[in-house]
């Protein structure tokens, strides 16, 4: 069983690059040619057209980027029927290769949080088998219950080699309400990143990473530098390049000297880097996938991979 | 359409107390004739035993309780065939008068947030209509992301006279770890609880409760007290009762003098007072949820409704 950290920084080595592309199916923003064949109006319908959407985002990126991240969200929105069609497009990622993260930010306690653990990673435990549920390679969790709430997703994950990415310091504008407030000398959120690191370091990879990541937001390039001297063991996952506002040089601290240690997301950016009405919207979103990396190569550590 | 709190309020009212019952269904706790009917050892079987189970708990405690709350993370455990369980339950409940919270523990930032609160609350916009999907009276929501991970919930729950409840000081052992951290003075928790007050006050109902509420566990009794001083106009959803070990004497601080302003959760006290074997599973539940509310009436400004 590889470590989660292993195959992660495994599969940046083997594509030369770190990036991320983001699952966010929004409705308007589809390819008409995908709406007109799925959408009739009902959710069902939408459910059909991100499953049919997102597994050709796959096909189109897989030769590209190590690793997707479906936002749960969007799926959630269409129902059960939405569910289903997560269920399929984190299967399809798996058979193309990719690494996935699931980004549904869940967090509860105890046996709750047990089982949206072992539904995201370790698989549910009924009557003498495990059965996969969303079997993703990775969860990213909510640390506002403390540790009774981030580990039973650690345990679910460290039973099949997978990881869990903890949100330590987020991308919005408001991120900073809560997580900077000082406490006791130091930001919220630099609390929760030395969380983060005791976590991580007690099971790290070959390359000296751990299976505990941090969500460390692209919008606030001097902490994440920071961040990344202070919890050297950590995996980063990245939001906010692109769309959201920081360019390829604000997450060059993410990185580790020899361009591991980080993943950039990139979501907008590439899902919707043409009109809905463009029959060419295969080979935009193609062209956008290998700008990204190479913007991001040029001026990052990234370009070391 | 009337406010989320006087709804809530007078169902307390009609009802005479303020218990809400925790759907949280785990297969080994299901009586076995639940068991014995749906399970086929498939997560779709597990799926419809739970939907059985807990539409016959809504059916028994309906008279007597005005809410429930659903545990998502139990129907998730089952895949798409138990978040279609969840959207029954739901459904269930509201048909037969109960107020429903969607303890799902939520968040995001900006359209991703919106897109799990219209799912939750106000309903999916395509295409020119709304479609409800898990349409639940309220919903738990994370406030670690700040006021833009918070305010799409406050924005979907009110296009219908919905609630929402923000997690605060929640009832497990390591709660402590990041809420009790003293920031500027005072524990994190509490800075959380003041921002939930200024949400909160935005809309008030008639009882002078607002439709945002805080989730405050009944473990810490003594906080309780001094958040109940501090927060007027909130709604306070207290988990922690029973199982959790807190007594009915140490949930009194949640309550107004007048016995409104707190809902108390019991889950395993209530779904879980029965062996699986026993056939008389359904009256134990009922006396259990009889004895829970006399209990609260006893010791708590409840007694007053």
């Amino acid at each position: 069983m590889t470590h989660f950290a292993d195959r992660l920084s495994e599969l940046c080595r083997t594509r030369g690059n770190a990036v991320c592309v983001g699952l966010d199916p929004r409705w308007e923003a589809l390819p008409d040619e995908v709406r007109a064949r799925h959408g009739d109006g009902t959710l069902a319908g939408a459910a059909r057209a991100f499953e049919a959407f997102c597994t050709r985002v796959i096909d189109l990126v897989a030769p590209l980027v190590p690793v997707v991240k479906p936002q749960s969200a969007f799926f959630e929105a269409c129902g059960p029927a939405g569910l289903a069609a997560l269920q399929a497009v984190l299967r399809h990622a798996r058979g193309q290769g990719l690494l996935t993260i699931l980004d549904s930010k869940r967090n509860d306690i105890a046996s709750t949080a047990a089982a949206y653990a072992d539904a995201a990673l370790g698989g549910v435990a009924w009557g003498g088998t495990v059965t996969p549920v969303w079997d993703a390679d990775s969860l990213t969790v909510n640390p506002y219950l403390g540790r009774d709430g981030v580990e039973p997703f650690l345990a679910s994950a460290r039973r099949g080699g997978r990881g869990v990415f903890v949100l330590v310091r987020t991308s919005n504008p408001g991120a900073g309400q809560f997580q900077d407030l000082r406490c006791e000398g130091r930001p919220l959120y630099r609390h929760v990143g030395e969380a983060v690191r005791g976590w991580s370091r007690e099971s790290l990879g070959e390359w000296g990473l751990g299976d505990v990541g941090a969500v460390v937001g692209a919008t606030y390039p001097a902490e994440m530098g920071q961040l990344r001297q202070a919890l050297p063991e950590v995996p980063f996952l990245v939001p906010g390049f692109g769309a959201q506002g920081a360019g390829a040089a604000d997450v060059a601290g993410a990185f580790r000297d020899d361009g591991l240690g980080a993943v950039v997301n990139s979501s907008r950016g590439i899902i919707c880097a043409f009109q809905p009405s463009d029959p060419a919207w295969e080979r935009a979103l193609q062209k956008a996938t290998r700008d990204t990396i190479a913007a991001l190569r040029e001026a990052t550590p990234m370009g070391r991979l």
